[in-house]
């Protein structure tokens, strides 16, 4: 890399466009038949939508908000879809001015929003499977469970509502294979009760995303990923004569996440009982996900002695605690570069006590995270 | 209240200025030698800050955003105290710069960045104390322990700083009376030392923020916790020959939290093992201090029987989940007012997920809760 002249002001985000395009085609390869449709929320930053449409992808939204965004981006209306199983009768009414008609669903209350919507409404089915393996299981506040499939199914035929497909999700950083395998056996029984005892005939099948990143412990790839679901699709095929015919998925953290590198500086160190190493990125600024248990891997140029010390944000909120880690005897001034930072970081971030968030700066390739440390001042 | 032709759009925090106006005057009352100090992590709308800029506050920070932003408000130096025990080089330099000189730290390592502030930095020891019956205890973080105050005398005295002042933070929404108690004795026992095997003369005592508000529980009211604090500087003078010659505190919940009502409103209820009502604000969108397990008084325009249910914000995010009430037979469109909520809610809001904060409107009094369920629409 060469030399720089101007350094960039921490915290910085840097985005890795190759790695970002890397990702989304190993995705498409081992999806070949999916529509993949990026999950904004993970990191909506301009920059990343627009690599993510050059590649051909789609995008996931959960609100209006979102939705407007990415039509003020140029993105059509019919390469979106809105999936938040619960939004207001005015969202709905808007997604569909858009061009947006395949939406999601998982109550009876959600579905009585939809009656004016008969012709146009590609309905949805979000289901509850387990979450196993998750580190933050979905289930409880969306997925309909088993129970209640009748209700849903006796109130769409009698409305006439088109049942267009199924959905569920394993949860954000599914870490087991097991899961898409419970998920996927969920998923048959829903089509298959829909479609033998209710003449409905859902067409579509939305994996969601759940996509695991390396964050330190072993996860599946892809590839095996989407053994497992291929299994499943040839199965239903082979033996119960059913073919899905649009085929999507809604990675997130999967395609931003790996791309990202968070740079921070250590703005202060204080040795107590434990020894609080105090980062200019911290929970209100980037890394709330930490809070949840979420640990980045990290070079640093901190040099000496281990120490075991807790990393904390700059502001003054308690809450603004991390993970405990060895580093070499830190001292003010330190940089620290986080892995797999690019999902869920930047889009949590608030100007709370009056920090503000890591500035994102795309690179065309990072080799490795240490050379970034060097283009921070 | 009159009639309102345009109703506001949901999430809105309602700041009523009245009782602003009647909390900054209940804290003088109680504490009237204190320089009052309003936390403006709290809330820092500009509207907020002017109301009590006017009643007489000086303004207390943890960063250069807060004190430039500050400025930008005209707010001079002066009125500011830089009360982050640990902060980078540059800010102190700047703080410096636009005449705020009271500044906190609490270790070994911030005080060197001290050196060159001999003559202006007024420097403030932030001590741990018990944090008993907060609801955010911030021990650990910030504050040195006994064990260590020696170092830091010594290294004062050494370097020839001034030691102008101790102070202490009993936690956020401290809701024990003893909590202040048991600080002024830590306080008095770090005075006594500085003077006696130091010769170091601190002349400030900061008490720092943590007067709570009401969220449904008993907590003692500021003049009972001034009598508290006043019992000791009595004996301090009585007995020790110490009297304090400046005295400061930092509220922030109680002057803004209870003159702030969010509004929202129901956008679906899913209907499975639990009732879940899903809210157009959330964890992400003001209701973050939920998830640590603050729940606030409520009014409703729901009616019916009662039912469990849960209140979850508005995105796909599993952590968007708050608490559970009893409430009358909720569906989409009811109004919920929440109370006590204008401190630590849309300062910690991000867009996450394409929902925006709540937007923050003015009224010279709220008579009642229910008045507010009438201006939304």
């Amino acid at each position: 890399m060469k030399e720089v002249s101007q350094k960039y002001k921490t915290p910085v985000l840097f985005i890795d466009k190759k790695k970002l395009r890397d990702n989304y085609r190993a995705l498409r390869e081992a999806f070949p038949d999916f529509r993949i449709c990026y999950a904004i929320k993970s990191n909506s930053d301009p920059g990343i939508i627009e690599i993510l449409r050059q590649e051909g992808s789609h995008f996931e939204t959960a609100s209006l908000g979102e939705i407007l965004f990415l039509r003020s981006l140029g993105i059509p209306g019919e390469h979106i879809i809105y999936s938040n199983p619960v939004k207001s009768a005015e969202s709905i009414a808007r997604a569909i001015e858009e061009n947006i008609t395949e939406i999601a669903f998982d109550s009876l209350e959600e579905l009585e929003k939809f009656l004016p919507y008969r012709e146009k409404a590609k309905l949805i089915f979000r289901i509850a499977v387990p979450n196993e393996g998750s580190l933050w299981p979905l289930s409880g506040k969306f997925g309909a469970p088993e129970y209640l499939w009748d209700d849903i199914f006796e109130y769409m035929k009698n409305e006439g509502l088109h049942l267009y497909g199924v959905t569920f999700h394993p949860g954000s950083q599914a870490e087991l294979l097991t899961a898409w395998d419970a998920a996927m056996r969920v998923a048959w029984r829903c089509i298959d009760e829909a479609r033998d005892y209710y003449g409905l005939n859902p067409t579509c099948l939305n994996i969601g995303g759940g996509f695991p990143v390396y964050l330190g412990r072993e996860i599946p790839s892809v590839h095996q990923i989407a053994e497992v679901v291929y299994d499943h699709l040839r199965y239903w095929k082979d033996h119960e004569g059913y073919e899905v015919q649009e085929l999507i998925c809604e990675p997130g953290r999967f395609l931003s996440g790996s791309a990202g590198y968070l740079v921070c500086k250590v703005v202060g160190v204080a040795r107590r009982e434990k020894n609080w190493v105090f980062l200019d990125s911290g929970v209100f600024s980037g890394l709330m996900e930490t809070i949840d248990g979420i640990t980045y891997p990290f070079e640093t140029t901190s040099t000496g002695n281990k120490e075991r010390v807790i990393f904390c944000g700059p502001s003054c909120d308690s809450v603004d605690k991390m993970f405990e880690v060895d580093l070499p005897h830190p001292k003010t001034g330190d940089k620290i570069c986080f892995s797999g930072a690019g999902a869920y970081t930047t889009v949590y971030a608030s100007h709370f006590n009056g920090f503000e968030p890591p500035q994102i700066v795309y690179l065309e390739e990072v080799k490795s995270p240490h050379e970034l440390l060097e283009l921070v001042g």
